[in-house]
């Protein structure tokens, strides 16, 4: 391992997320942050934050200041890995240094500031903050940072580092792979530091498109742009105990967050390519034929379309909301309108709520929880395990089924058209059961670490200890695939802060996890990687 | 296809299960059956069945008699997965034809005769029938048949065919092959008539063995044979409602049948290689050396001995049985008695009941329903995932994991220092992720097929709808790792019986694929095998 390299990279990174959270500075005013006075205590802590990570990042850089060797794989994966923990744990030192509170007179203690931090990284908007309203517990500049770091995390932090840096040649490149959600076509990018350019500008377009619109709503400047980093990260961080909901009272809000997510959870190639659209001769819709092209895209909508009808018929067959409607036909339109923005947003990772979807049928939430697993486009903000990946694994198990007959046939695979070597194949048969694995071993541990008694509390409906299971998987299965709520305890409106600080870390470690594809966190706690030379 | 070949041996094979019938016969009279008149409902029904199957069986082999054409490995999955489901369903109709009630009054239907059938003949042992002990619901000689079922498929009724048969030289071959559990070392059975006969000879030898030891621990020979049956199977048929536990006065039935659960999740060819023992020179106990000299035999006696003391050290901990004993040791060793009880049960999936662990902690439930997955060895009665693919599994993670940061070592991967082809390790990875889709798939069909409210119920503590999504996967589970109980309604002393028809038939055929290994049971739904030549 080449240390000082590590050590200098990882100096860049930090000054470059210290750097960042400069951008939440000026939302402590008045004038931008929607409070009545100036916040001393979220200004004060965010200052204390920026100087800790410029310093640390500093001396870090001061370090390694001297080596010039190259960026090799095994390096690349120890950034990414290392880089990411970093993230978190700078990203949470404005939670502690403002003394934001979890709820009235609970300070967040290092576990919750943590947890706050790396769901914000890893777009998950899994939450222990019981109270976003009340600037005295939680100062709005301090609530700009926890959604600034959704859109930072959204298109990666290293791209965006790679994109800045540049000039780090083939060790660009491997970085890039290891933080871009999904198997990539590397033919596509062929120099990276152009291509991690275009993806930020094109990101910070679509960003920007978003901010004027939900503007032009009448939403304010600051919650704007703080649902823009939820949407367009496909994160979930709001700065609403409602979440998006609070702006529901007309339809238009959600249904502009309804497309933005859906374009989130796109493969953010396929707009560069449609942006170079070599045909310019036709009308000017052939200008999106790359998008509609795209087998991935085509089945990621498909999935949408084909879960919000199973939902929709769900729902109105169950009267879900037949008494808030008048008639039959309001009542579908109520079903229709939330099934699809349910769909969607656990579908692209996303987990903003406008219902509770625990109050819907067991059948509904057995859907949810499994639609939590598909996730967006590969090269999109999304989590979860990717639309490709499911493509490419049907297909497997079905040449597998045809090989217990017809062994001896070599078949190569294709997906609508396009050859998939072997090496891929067996990569996604591998994720897919990581994966598995690590859900079924991080609910055992979860459901270990948490005592039965804390599913006996109060509440409305008293939740039984029976729950506690169910709960757990859900948590794990949320944090693993970076989508935030779960069910039961964990439904849209309730959160994470009833677990305790041992769950809350382990929940932290599954959203890196998931979020960085698992092999940059996993070797990480390889002996050998850190010895091999 | 070779249609005519595939009607020959479907009726060599139903005959050979009508012929078994016969065995059941003798216990509808006084002197064997433990009633006190002859048992004329339960005598006329398997008569009945017992005419329908060898007649049945008979057309079909008329039907095909002339055709003399070998067996290949296409006709071989069709016969196999054929055969079982004609089994599954000649077995079923003796429950038909004696009227026997699945509760007071309450005739089996269809859908219920299958569910039980095909449970006994997979070893599964998940029951609809609530009441075993009143002759008048169902006959003695009825029960006998429905655990020798699982005697019937625990090592294999097409081995069984192929020990009787003989003479179908790679044929037979390509059919064991796909009836035994877990990936086979192919040059262990050279000859696979001879060993086919041997395999059932060991089977029969333990059987015997273990039923004189029932009997000297003074259980009637009805008892014994019937409770041998389902503990060699690894099935968990029992002939009372509280199951073995209805024999625990004193810890000696019990330890009995720990030590022979065990016995039956063990690979049978190792039981071969003690026999042929080359090394008769040193003492006695040398003759058991290819036993522990087997690296899954050791993992799976290393993951029954840790699970137990997870539990045991749980159970006491909460004090779960600290009332029943009178001091800390007593409650220590309670504890460890039902821990070990349970953990061989569920590890070994035989599924036979001492206590109720759906008492038990959460975290001790969701061990359970882990365990579920792990199984037996391969070539054992034992169902589930077996341990030899989870040994594997983890190797290749391993491996998969050095291979991201150094993606050009070539290295031959070896388990216990014998080398594992990348076939095999592809195989394994491939069944994992199929497995734990049909799980998914299986689960959501099941919670949209069955009410909510039927969670709603009566019973003693009421169960809430909360705990049909988790009732829901633990029976899927439960079926496809051919287990028979679950969690929740489906508890050691709960059963089947409140699913719907259309839930009995989607779980019977879980079973199915589980015990046959998906493969041969899988192809029969893909169109393209019935038509290729």
């Amino acid at each position: 391992m080449n240390w000082p390299l590590l050590s200098r990279m990882l100096g860049s990174l930090g000054m470059l997320v210290g750097g960042s959270m400069v951008l939440a500075l000026p939302w402590a005013f008045p004038a931008f942050g929607e409070t009545e006075t100036f916040e001393l205590r979220g200004f004060l802590g965010l200052l204390g934050a920026i100087v800790c990570s410029v310093g640390l990042g500093g001396l870090l850089y001061f370090l390694g200041r001297k080596e010039t060797g190259s960026i090799l794989r095994k390096e690349a994966l120890a950034i990414v890995g290392l880089g990411w923990l970093l993230s978190g744990v700078l990203g949470a030192l404005p939670f502690l240094f403002s003394g934001t509170q979890r709820a009235p007179d609970v300070p967040m203690n290092v576990a919750d500031a943590l947890f706050e931090s790396v769901s914000g990284f890893t777009t998950t908007g899994a939450s222990v903050l019981t109270e976003l309203e009340k600037p005295e517990l939680v100062p709005r500049c301090i609530l700009f940072w926890r959604c600034f770091t959704h859109w930072l995390g959204g298109m990666g932090i290293i791209v965006l580092f790679v994109a800045i840096l540049g000039q780090l040649g083939a060790g660009g490149k491997a970085l890039v792979r290891r933080e871009v959600p999904g198997p990539i076509n590397e033919s596509v990018r062929p120099r990276v530091r152009e291509t991690a350019l275009l993806m930020w500008t094109i990101y910070v377009g679509i960003s920007g498109l978003l901010a004027v619109l939900y503007m032009l709503q009448r939403m304010s400047p600051y919650d704007a742009l703080c649902h823009t980093f939820g949407t367009m990260a496909t994160g979930g961080f709001s700065t609403r105990n409602a979440s998006i909901g609070a702006f529901s009272d007309t339809p238009l809000v959600e249904a502009t967050t309804i497309l933005f997510m859906l374009v989130a959870g796109t493969n953010f190639t396929l707009y560069y390519l449609c942006l170079r659209g070599t045909d310019t001769s036709g009308p000017w819709y052939t200008r999106f034929a790359p998008l509609f092209r795209d087998p991935e895209y085509r089945v990621y909508l498909g999935v949408v379309a084909v879960v919000t009808l199973l939902l929709t018929v769900n729902l109105t067959w169950l009267g879900q909301y037949a008494e808030e409607a008048s008639t039959p036909l309001g009542a579908f339109g109520l079903s229709l309108r939330h099934a699809l923005f349910v769909t969607v947003s656990v579908m692209t990772t996303t987990g903003f709520g406008t219902v509770d979807f625990t109050e819907w049928s067991e059948f509904a939430k057995g859907v949810l929880l499994a639609l939590m697993f598909v996730g967006g486009c590969s090269g999109s903000t999304g989590g979860g395990v990717k639309v490709i990946r499911f493509i490419l694994f049907f297909r497997v198990v079905r040449l597998e089924i045809e090989r217990a007959y017809r062994p001896n046939v070599v078949r190569r695979m294709r997906v609508f058209g396009l050859p998939v070597d072997d090496g891929l194949r067996h990569d996604v048969v591998v994720y897919f059961a990581i994966v598995l694995f690590l859900l079924v071993a991080g609910w055992l541990t979860l459901a270990a670490i948490e005592p039965d008694s804390a599913w006996l509390g109060s509440g409305d409906t008293p939740p039984t200890v029976a729950e506690k299971l169910l709960d757990s998987a859900s948590a794990v299965a949320s944090c693993l695939n970076n989508i935030g709520p779960g069910l039961g305890v964990l439904g849209p409106h309730d959160n994470y802060a009833g677990f305790s600080p041992q769950g809350k870390l382990l929940l932290t470690l599954l959203m890196l996890l998931g979020r960085l594809e698992l092999f940059a966190i996993l070797v990480l706690f390889v002996p050998s990687f850190w010895r091999v030379q």
